[in-house]
Formats: structure tokens, C-alpha cells, sequence
């Protein structure tokens, strides 16, 4: 069973990125985001105050540089033909004294230099130059973007990991429904739902399953009763009370690919004014998932919740657009959002998660994973979603 | 009992931030970085696509500007003045649009401005405009870096916060220590006592607790046996086997605070080799913290570990520097590092982590959080050190 992308899959992403290079005349480029970097070279990197750079040179040979202590991690791991290495940071010589030197001998003195920032960063202590500092170039051009817009498209490999992902999420959020009882408090039920859902993960999966990230997990992140109406809430210790409206969710991670699950759920019993909005947004996930069709603009999803929501005179409940797209990062672009113009295209893959936030009351919100196909969608996530299903007895 | 910043000493940051923008004739200023933000406000954001800024302006106002749905979340927990928030990223309307019109109202405009950083940034789908180009300033003055500096020292209350941290990580370390038998995998020991003392630890601190991270956590990050061998190695999803050496870590949480515990065990057994290596970096530890000295330059303590691991032949087996500072993140600045010349202070609180790394063998490293104190240090963690009590039945 494989559980990573294929050798010739990274392989094939690098001679794309380097082709769309050359259509843009641009010899080499340097990049410094990891998510990217890892897309590119399968090397999944801790980052830390030591910097990481990748580049392909002009004559279309990748490079790492690293930090010695993820020397062996990169050789074995990385599919680049060469990785550079620095003792330390700061050490007696800055890293991109180091990297200064990889360029100049790998033929970037004087050339286009493709760069998606100006020079590394990091919030946790790093400093250091920019790339203009290290080396001369015929000119700089910003890529920033670019490989983001790579990523937008799933391969089928990529779908099998999110598949995969979906599948053990789909646990996680059994079992913390299943955990959660009256007067027992968000981390303890979470807690053991993750746990017995992770040690069944890799149990099944086996030791060639290799999660770079959490393997799975679920839990509420405070979005417990009224509490539920913060929509970006933080986990805080509350007890599960009678009459409770609560918003879980699951996550899981494949090889770095990811997926998200989320429902509302029911403590319980629910209220006539409960049922009404879970209805609603019930509805509005529907219309939503309807809307998905190749070619059309993201912003079409969200007009028609909005004008759905409206019609039901509770658009000034919503507190976040409709979804986004999602893979290696839990968000990523394109939005189901107003503003957002960029069209839908198969193979991408986005959350659907129109929702309504009611002071007092709480969130009603849920969120699943979906595929955008030839002709419209395919849920990924296949959690029970009628409300019957949802109540925690 | 008080498991948070007062309002008092948020507000004194703040004083003191706005203090040394007039010392050097800036009049207002503008903050990305999340957690410099969290630092100045107490307001823990979850970045996503959605941009956040903070801002103080000329007349010593604080600002937020954040997403909608951030609202009610920023108006109960942030202590600012003035919360300003826009729909939603992208939105019809940029966020960037919102910033500039909160700047223009606040009095920015043609101003001295000192920025942290030119403009929002995050890996997760965001694009937008730099603050260049939505207002005019007399000047705009980088403090990159400011904020972080004033971290770097930790009050009283900071260092109550990150003891607190040190007792739950003790607990996780201990639990996976107790945990940690011939036959099971790495994932499930770290579930296992990871939950117990997760649930121990927020039925002690009650509600009041709010970690803004996780609560506490224990594991081995694929640092078992041989491949112990990667210093920053990942999950792995290994199984324990007799005569492995394995580096274990626990951390844990308070209110964002941070601590770092590491030790080297052994399962069943020690040779000889595994003795000898321990032996060294037990040693080199114990000159690493009699090296700490306020006044002296961090790079000091260094210096005189690879001393020691020079005459003893194992300076080639090193792989990173001896610490690191922390605090709200796992790693910050200053170092122990050979090119670290800044000077270390009362109140700083760092790791102190010298490690040899053996070919097919494993690693050996042992790390404590530190605080530096008026004439020395103080450990902050307490797990056994002896060889003896790291040894796994």
C-alpha cells in the first residue's frame, strides 16, 4: 500500500516548475517556503531558527541547503540531486554565506533569478540577507505563487492521500462522538478519541505510513454551547452540558496531505430554535455543494449561499465565507468567498462550510472535504449529516 | 490562581513598546507578526488566509484589525482600545482597504512609521498589499525585531507561567517514561501519556486554564534506536526494542508559555558504548550551565562545551549548538552558539541541550529549560538526570 508520492511524481513536478520557468525566461530559481519545498522534493522539514533554501540551477539540477543536522534526514529523504549543508545557525559563518556560494558555483552569478521572497524568514530568531545581498543578478523576478498555484490541482495520487486522510478522520469523529457524555470536559473526551483512533490508524497502516503531521485527531476547540458562537474559539476546558449545541471536528494527516470533517451536534436534545438553524445551514451546504460546477468562479458557491441566507433573513448570522481549498496547508487559496474570481477546475479540493453563528445560542456549521469533478463534486468526508445522527444520547 | 498575563503588565509592554518608538522619532506603528501581537494584547490568533494588524498610533491608542469572525473573540480578550474589524479574505472589499482606512483615521497618514514587517504574509492562500502602498509616510522605519527583543527578558509573572509549563511536562515525561515497554509502538506510548497527563493537568487547573497551545504533550518523534541518529528526526511510528537508546521530549503550555524537557533513556539495558556516550554529554551539560554567567556573551557556553568534547575526540559528532531561548515560541534568539555574541541576562530562560550523535547507534541528548539568573542559573525542569533513573524496565 503506498502512503507518499511517487519518486517520478516529485521528479515530474520539478521539470513542470522549471518549464514555466523558461517560458517566463527566467534561468534558475531560489525558494524558501517549506510547504513548497516539500511539495517539490518530498523533504518535510521541521522549520526552526535554521533556514532552508531550495534552488534549481540553470542547467535544471536541483539543490537543498540544509542545516548539517538534517543532513542524513535530506539524503535520505529528498529527491534532489545535490544537498549543501551549514554547520549551524548563527554559527562562525552565516548560512547564507553558504548559500551565497552554492549559487555562484551552481551558475546563478548574472542571471534571471526567479525568487519567491526576498530571503528567508522565520519568526523564531532567525535574521539574515536578502538573496540582492548574496549575488548579482541580470535581474530578480518574483515568483511567489507559483508553486501555491502547482498544488491547486490534485493529482490521483494526491486525492488517495486525502482519501486516506478522510478515512481515518472519519474514526476520530466516530469515536469522539461516541466518547462524549454530560459532565465530562472537551480535552478528556478529545483526547481519548484521538488516541484510540491514532493507535488504530497506525496499526492498520502500518511503518511505511510516515503521518508530517498529526495522524489524526478530533476535537471541539471550545466550541461547546454558547461558547460555540466564537467561530475561531480556542480550546477551553468546558463540560459538556444537557441542551448543548457543540461544533467538532477531525483532521488527519497522510504524508503531509490533509483533510477536514466538521459537524454540529447535539447534547442530548435539541431545541425547536436549534433545529432551525442546523436546518438551515443543512440547506445551505446543499445549495452549495449544488453550485459546484468546473469553469464557474468560486464567488458563484457563495452567492448563492448568501442570497439563500438572505431569503431566510439570517445573512447577518454568517461570520466567514463558504470554504476553501485544502491539501498539504489546512487552508488554502482558492475561497469560496465573494471576492474570489478564480474558477473552479477539477481535481481541485475544498471544504463546504456554510455556516450561522447565534449569540446565546452558538455555531452551526458543517464542514466537509469534497472533490471538484468533471461535472460538479464528490464528498470525500462521508459523515452522517441529518441531525438525527448527530445527537450525542 | 493566576494562569495568565494581568492586564497591568500587557498594558506596561505596551507603554514600553510606545516609549521606545518616540526615543527614536517614530510616531506610530504597525505589527504583523502573531505573536509579537499576542505579546502586546493578549489576544491568541489562529492565522489562516485572514490577515491581522495591530497598531499603535500617534497618540499611544491601540488598535486590532481583524476578520469578522474574529470579533467578539478580540472585543473579551484583547486589551486595546479599539477593535476594528472587515467581513472576510478576499472579500469584495481587500482587508487591506479596511487597514488603510482604521491608518488615515488614526492619524498615520504622513507620519514616521515604523513597520515590523512591509506587509501581512502567511503561506495560506493570502495575497495583498504592502503597507507602502496605502498610505503615505514621512518615512517608514523597519523595527523588525523590536518586540522580540523586549520578549527576550521574561518578568516574574512569564516565569511563573513557564514553571507551571515545566510541572505538566515533568508529568507527560514521566507518564511516558512509565508508559514506554519493549513491543509498543512510539504513538501509542505518547497517546497513552499524553492523555493522562493532559486530563490531570486540566482537572487540576480547572477552567480558568487556558493553554493557547497544547496543554502538554510527551513523545519521541522517531528518536528510537538507530534512528535516534536524526537529531530533528519525525514520527515514525517505531516499536521499541531492547537495547535501544531513545531521546524522549515533553512539552507543555500555559497561557502560550512554553518549556522544553529532553532525556536520553534506555530500554532494558545499557552497554558500554551507550554508558560512554551518555557519561560525555551529561558532563558536557553540567559545564554548559556552570558557563552561564550574566555578562557573558552566550556564545561562552558553547565554546567551552566543544572544548570538552574536543579533548575527549566526539566535536565530530556533534550536530547543532548547545540552546536556545523560549518562551512563547518553542525556539527563539539568543543562542549557544558559537557565532552568538549577544550577552546573556537575568531573566532570560533558554535550553540547554549539548548532544552527540553516533552512526548506528542513535542520539544522546539531554534538555532542560533554564532561567539565567543575577549570578548564574536556575533549572526550571527537575526530570532524573542519572543514568540510573533513565533506564526503561
Amino acid at each position: 500500500m503506498r502512503l507518499s508520492i511517487p519518486e517520478s511524481e516529485i521528479k515530474s513536478r520539478q521539470s513542470k516548475f522549471f518549464s514555466s520557468l523558461q517560458e517566463k525566461g527566467i534561468d534558475g530559481a531560489i525558494l524558501f517556503s517549506v510547504t513548497d519545498i516539500f511539495y517539490l522534493t518530498g523533504f518535510n522539514f521541521r522549520p526552526s531558527e535554521r533556514p532552508i533554501a531550495f534552488f534549481i540551477d540553470p542547467r535544471e539540477n536541483t539543490h537543498l541547503l540544509i542545516p548539517h543536522l538534517e543532513k542524513e534526514h535530506a539524503e535520505e529523504y529528498a529527491y534532489v540531486q545535490n544537498v549543501h549543508y551549514y554547520p549551524e545557525y548563527p554559527g562562525l559563518r552565516h548560512p547564507m554565506d553558504y548559500l551565497k556560494k552554492s549559487l555562484m558555483d551552481a551558475g546563478f552569478q548574472n542571471k534571471v533569478i526567479g525568487l519567491d521572497i526576498e530571503g528567508y524568514s522565520s519568526p523564531k530568531g532567525y535574521q539574515g540577507s536578502k538573496v540582492r545581498d548574496l549575488i548579482d543578478a541580470q535581474q530578480f523576478i518574483s515568483i511567489k505563487g507559483w508553486v501555491e498555484g502547482f498544488r491547486q490541482i490534485k493529482s490521483n495520487n494526491e486525492i488517495e492521500l486525502i482519501k486516506e486522510s478522510c478515512r481515518w478522520g472519519n474514526l476520530a469523529h466516530r469515536l469522539l462522538h461516541k466518547y462524549s457524555k454530560v459532565g465530562l470536559s472537551e480535552i478528556e473526551i478529545s483526547g481519548r478519541a484521538t488516541l484510540e483512533a491514532t493507535t488504530t490508524m497506525i496499526e492498520t497502516l502500518g511503518k511505511e505510513f510516515l503521518p508530517y503531521g498529526e495522524p489524526t485527531h478530533a476535537f471541539y476547540r471550545g466550541q461547546i454551547g454558547q461558547h460555540s458562537y466564537f467561530p475561531h474559539s480556542q480550546t477551553q476546558n468546558l463540560i459538556l452540558k444537557k441542551g448543548d449545541n457543540v461544533v467538532s471536528q477531525s483532521e488527519s494527516t497522510v504524508w503531509g496531505y490533509r483533510s477536514e470533517l466538521e459537524r454540529t451536534m447535539f447534547v442530548g436534545e435539541v431545541s425547536k430554535e436549534q433545529e432551525k438553524y442546523y436546518r438551515l445551514v443543512q440547506q445551505a451546504q446543499k445549495i452549495a455543494v449544488d453550485s459546484i460546477k468546473p469553469g464557474q468562479p468560486f464567488s458563484f458557491v457563495e452567492k448563492n449561499v448568501r442570497d439563500f441566507y438572505k431569503e431566510n433573513n439570517v445573512e447577518h448570522l454568517t461570520r466567514h465565507h463558504t470554504g476553501h481549498n485544502i491539501g498539504l496547508l489546512n487552508h488554502e487559496a482558492p475561497f469560496f468567498d465573494l471576492g474570489d474570481e478564480r474558477v473552479m477546475q477539477p481535481g481541485m479540493v475544498a471544504t463546504v462550510e456554510p455556516a450561522l453563528y447565534v449569540e446565546n445560542i452558538g455555531g452551526f456549521r458543517n464542514s466537509d472535504t469534497i472533490l471538484i469533478t468533471d461535472d460538479g463534486f464528490e464528498f470525500l468526508t462521508y459523515y452522517p449529516r441529518d441531525l438525527e445522527s448527530l445527537i450525542i444520547p
